[in-house]
């Protein structure tokens, strides 16, 4: 099923060191364009553009295509702009927005004026809407077809232009009245199994889902969740067929904004981070989340220096300080990421929040009862007093019962409030959970500071 | 495009409460099935299942084919084993034995005990191969032809066969030979574009794509995310075609994954918990990976402990020691976060350690700066000792930089050890750097502590 990938990819390699640059372009064009992507990036960046110039335009397209968008953007933009034009106006529309879209406006423009001037006015036209809505997800290259028409005529038409239309997503046909509106969906099953003198308007689909140009990222997948069609037209504001959206494209933005999730969950602003990408965006990226949580940090340790007596006459409660806030941070966060995904699944709102509530205390009785017993234990054990024992255990197994809660509903908290819960419900989180933590800890420390 | 959820969810609930149930679940058939699914969830446990009863079985399959898994097999087992099986045996085959999966194993007998027996004998079948295999993923719904056939024929035979046909993922054909091996891959387009008379061996697509039984998840996705097809057939051993495995169910399952990660990040074990799931399994997926965590952080926080004498003369440093810990594992955790997507995305591989190595170096020495700065000040200004805001933030800026490479490289290694980066690196990265900043802290104190 596969050709040794790292075979092939050495001999690339090895092409590309010897400067064959037209050996290796045919190696590649013997390759699924999926196959090559994997490949490509395997290449040091020099060789990327080399190689893809070496490429017919068209192939060269079908490759950049499968690169991932800033990989892509990186190689393109290293090439004159009439190369890159060239290569770009064979790319489907939704992949070419994409990737002018990476680009600074100044080179996408300077790239588009040498494409031709249709395309470039589609082009141009696509790269106002939103990246992750449907207007920049969809492309416009459809098989459009007018009301009134018979399917031997339909079919006669898809065989004349079968060469233009064999790069299009092909799964339906796209009914048209006669201003251009979307009158509805039909198969080509439909088509297929149908007589040659069936009116389409009879073998449409009886209840066409279609998307708006605005339509967010989040209702699209919704969408494409709910009916699992293979593309979903997309429709202007008048009711007219601009584009498609693709099954394939829709699943990839939400499997990406899952993997965006973990990233921001850890902290990273945008969710968005690969390690070739410009220095500076990766340090800010991380930075701008490290520099409020380590102010709320500052906050929350602020309840230990209150209490530098207590510390003082016992000074053991220190080693047990950051245990008590670590523990309750993690206890806490796994509340938080179940929230953010019953969240995003549409399993739980923000209106859900009592039913967390409830579902939580109990995990928080026992996990920090569990937790609590054996911190206590040690504690126990090591002093020889049980005393700092039981203070020590008693005060994690509370604050991780006030972790779970707080965690369960910080999420939701933050949903109500239109922020978003993967970023920012941590740091939130963690500040309270530490400030409680130290307090609840040193605050009985101070009570039974004669029996320690 | 939506028949405004919440109303059409509030008549159903009110007619459930009236035990309307008639009424009810001929609302539910006005809809279509993905939209049904929300709506169910919506309902009381003890109303689900008596909707479904309400509906004809090949309706109630269609919801249970879209309501989460969890909450179909609930649902289901509720059910007394003959209306289960009435109801299960209408459901597309992977739905059916997902779901067969998640019952406790006498009673996925009991309600196959009630189904037909050749579809009985499928399920069985099916349910031994593993969930996410590419063998538990697949349906046995395809359409199948002879490879002698010319187009003709096999248009006639799909409209013959339409009823039977009509809910197979059927954008291609699938060609056999006489031993029933697979033998090549027909579109309906290529059907429909082509003469009557043309033998189907000439409109085979070249190169057929294959999935073996036993593939297994993460290749299955590779596969799909290479080659874009909407549909990809699954061989056994001898090549026979056994099931196809659609697009909309592999980039399902990468979703889930992907989700799962963020939760095994978080510590849940396995990556799995909905909060409707029973305690006992909720309790244990998070206490199993807390207590190995509390148990790390007591060895971490035994490097305190051997520096008592430090602390009680310095008790100023016992308020930075949470702090040290916490922004250090924040720091270490982007970069875990960071490595583990690049590992998922095919990105990097365990050989590219150096170069993470470097990449996180230099983001170690700019972001442990500030950090450094920042909480260098704070302390500086609560003291008005500069010593101390200089062993401070020197000991942050230094355990930043250990933290970040550390975070880089302990997903590659786990990786390189089979073990799963996202469960595991969190733990072992935080008592390290947990270990390293307390020492580092501590025994910077000790050294200048006639300065502090």
């Amino acid at each position: 099923m596969e050709d040794e990938p790292t075979e092939t990819g050495e001999r690339l390699a090895a092409l590309m060191a010897d400067e064959q640059v037209d050996e290796a372009a045919t190696l590649l064009r013997s390759l699924h364009p999926g196959e090559t992507a994997h490949l490509v990036l395997e290449l040091p960046e020099e060789d990327r553009e080399k190689l893809l110039l070496a490429l017919p335009p068209e192939v060269g397209a079908d490759v950049l295509e499968e690169l991932p968008d800033d990989v892509a953007a990186a190689t393109v933009r290293d090439m004159s702009p009439d190369d890159a034009a060239r290569m770009v106006q064979e790319m489907r529309t939704d992949e070419e927005v994409d990737l002018l879209g990476d680009l600074p406006p100044a080179a996408a423009e300077a790239i588009l004026a040498h494409v031709d001037d249709a395309d470039a006015v589609i082009a141009r036209d696509l790269l106002r809407h939103a990246e992750d809505s449907a207007g920049g997800l969809m492309q416009t290259e459809f098989i459009a077809i007018p009301k009134g028409m018979v399917a031997g005529e339909v079919v006669r038409q898809l065989r004349d232009k079968a060469a233009e239309y064999a790069d299009y997503p092909a799964s339906y046909l796209y009914v048209l009245d006669e201003a251009g509106c979307l009158d509805g969906v039909v198969s080509l099953r439909a088509l297929l199994l149908c007589d040659e003198a069936t009116p389409i308007w009879e073998i449409k689909h009886p209840s066409a889902v279609s998307l708006r140009v605005d339509t967010a990222r989040e209702e699209l997948v919704r969408v494409f969740r709910t009916y699992h069609y293979l593309a979903i037209p997309v429709v202007d504001g008048d009711g007219k067929l601009v584009g498609v959206v693709t099954q394939d494209d829709a699943m990839r933005l939400a499997g990406e904004e899952a993997e965006g999730e973990m990233l921001k969950f850890a902290g990273i602003v945008g969710g968005e981070e690969l390690r070739d990408m410009p220095f500076h965006l990766r340090s800010r990226r991380r930075l701008s989340w490290l520099s409020i949580n380590i102010l709320l940090n500052v906050l929350a340790a602020s309840v230990i220096a209150a209490y530098q007596e207590t510390l003082e006459a016992a000074i053991a409660i220190a080693v047990f300080l950051p245990i008590i806030s670590d523990m309750s941070g993690c206890s806490g966060n796994q509340a938080v990421a179940v929230s953010i995904r019953e969240l995003s699944l549409d399993r739980i709102e923000p209106r859900h929040a009592l039913w967390v509530l409830g579902k939580e205390v109990t995990i928080g009785l026992l996990n920090g009862l569990v937790l609590g017993l054996i911190i206590g234990l040690v504690a126990w054990a090591w002093k020889g007093n049980a005393v700092l024992g039981l203070l020590v255990g008693g005060a994690l197994w509370i604050n991780t019962i006030f972790a779970v809660m707080l965690g369960g509903l910080v999420p939701l908290l933050l949903r109500r409030l239109n922020q978003d819960p993967a970023l920012a419900s941590g740091p939130i989180l963690t500040t309270l959970t530490d400030a409680a933590g130290f307090f609840l800890m040193l605050a009985l420390a101070t009570r039974f500071l004669h029996l320690l």
